[in-house]
């Protein structure tokens, strides 16, 4: 590794590094979140008081009432890509600070908002924010870390242009749920049924524009031309996509005891995913559409069926295939810059970790 | 009048205008809201169709399904101060349209998230937002609204400084709503009772801290000097708190047929206003105390004798007395900085006018 502690390395190596395996991801991560987590604190101690435990709930940090806690929040890949992104273009790791503080801050709030919206009454295996404090008080502070997150971005020295970054992103984070609460409504099959490019592009907006938007942040932060910057953003976005369609893939096929989930819960639910969306146009289609023609959610034995169709007509494969093809135009968007290798190797080892997941 | 017209005059008068009276007010704001509404309506056909019909909804321009309307939604004080704040320090009233674009947005977003938060379901005598379209959508819109905001002042080319001015107008904004919210919780006398200077910063930062980003935000987009930018930031804070207490008086003894609220309403519900704060430490203040130490609501007879307890105990005159101080500190702000004569008595009109509402 070129870079290695918590200030990483800003002079590129002389020579290209061994390869990191996606073994490497969590230490990496690790990095990345324990730089971070300074300032991510101290954003969040500005809060009124009440609004910044509901943030450390939300983050793990404490229990109802403010008990310190510390329960696992996730692996932070947003944070990770922002620091990244600074560190590939050869910027300090602390450059991408500010922009990992507002990402991961958004990702929060989504998550507090996208909880109410769909009802979702666990997270990470403990009750939402709404379920612990009520709805009106998680409304308001996931509007309290959105403003906060802007304000991390506002106060860099490329504020106008880091603010539009974060601004575009959040916009397209409510198009994607939009789309995606607008999709249950929606026919599977004939006139109004939701096409595999509609699906995309909702996983787009929904959950790529957040990832691009880190990655972009990180190194526009740092100073990277235009250009770079764009192509960082481009990159996350397919990678967001493939993780939203390998996301898909765990809701149906995925170990309840590892994703926290039920098992097949989103065809239980009727969710439109993309594994589903294909198999539809694949061989047993027919029948699988008017297994799920029917309005009220399906049984254990619906559901059991249901799943047997998808991988039959070729669901799975297709959405696997799909996934890969995403990775892929990432992966390729990233060879073509010229990037600092030891951060480039680290970035890569994320992004392979997050591909391993289900690929 | 200095100025005519939608575009404003940048240039001072050469003597001194006539002062307007209060009754001008409703002029200027009508010239501000025109010269805002392309701009406004621009941004808002950005958004995602669904969430550009509810913002549309909000602002009384279309019915539940889209359909055209014209149902009057505000008289657009904010925007207009957005406007002013740029005419006074001699800028063009278009320099301050992004700001006040940005601040009708917040206004919009605020409602939509309030109403959910205060499970209040009519808004201007048409179901809330929340009512009509769904808790969950009516968070998204105004997480929509929200973004918007941000985005309409970070495309100007004083990003960076506009930005934090709106972001921590926003942040005031939770925070008094976070107070509001745990002010139901706590008793009115005794320990840990509300004291006026609480409620008053509350007052400030929900009510406020909008008014004041709206001036500060024109003029700092029309190229002011930081010091000018902060004294109207206060000024329109002082405005804020004097508007809040107006509008606390009147939930208790307004005309419901012009308030478009039940009579006494604020009482019925028991919620904390500056009228009741204040009688309870008059004569009378222990009866009062008593009557509202019920848990629960209360009914006809005992709101209409704690409305007459709190008039007897002088929490009326000491509210009025209060937001007139609020006022007059306002007004010596303004009056100590070198503005443009003509839109200056336009922006004391303003004040008046929504001053004259209940003082």
């Amino acid at each position: 590794m070129a870079s290695s502690g918590s200030s990483g390395s800003a002079v590129p190596a002389t020579s290209a590094p061994a390869p990191l395996s996606p073994a490497a991801a969590p230490q990496v991560l690790r990095r990345c979140r324990e730089l971070v987590a300074p300032a991510l604190g101290e954003a969040i101690d500005t809060l009124h008081p009440w609004i910044a435990e509901m943030a450390r709930y939300a983050l793990g940090r404490c229990e109802v009432g403010g008990a310190p806690a510390d329960h696992s929040q996730g692996k932070g890949v947003r944070q990770a890509l922002a620091v990244l992104g600074a560190q590939v273009v050869a910027g300090p790791a602390e450059a991408g600070v500010p922009g990992a503080v507002a990402v991961e801050l958004v990702h929060v709030f989504s998550l507090l908002h996208d909880d109410i919206m769909d009802g979702d009454t666990l997270r990470r295996g403990r009750p939402a924010v709404w379920k612990a404090y009520g709805t009106g008080p998680a409304v308001l502070a996931g509007d309290a870390l959105f403003a906060l997150a802007v304000e991390a971005v506002a106060r860099t020295p490329h504020a106008g242009p880091a603010v539009r970054q974060l601004t575009r992103a959040l916009g397209d984070l409510v198009r994607g749920q939009a789309d995606d609460l607008l999709f249950a409504g929606r026919p599977w099959t004939g006139p109004g049924a939701v096409g595999a490019g509609e699906y995309e592009t909702m996983a787009e907006h929904k959950t790529g524009a957040l990832l691009g938007c880190a990655l972009a942040l990180g190194s526009r932060l740092a100073g990277a031309p235009d250009r770079t910057v764009t192509v960082l953003d481009r990159a996350g976005r397919h990678l967001g996509v493939a993780f939203q369609i390998a996301d898909d893939v765990l809701g149906i096929w995925g170990d309840p005891a590892a994703t926290g989930k039920p098992v097949h819960g989103d065809l239980r639910q009727g969710k439109k995913t993309l594994p589903v969306l294909a198999a539809l146009n694949g061989p047993g289609g027919a029948e699988l559409a008017e297994l799920l023609a029917v309005s009220h959610s399906l049984d254990d034995a619906a559901v059991r069926r249901a799943a047997a169709l998808v991988e039959r007509a070729g669901g799975r494969t297709a959405a696997v295939r799909e996934a890969r093809r995403h990775l892929a135009t990432a992966d390729g968007l990233l060879a073509d810059l010229p990037f600092v290798p030891g951060p480039a190797a680290e970035l890569r080892a994320v992004l392979s970790a997050l591909a391993d997941r289900t690929l």
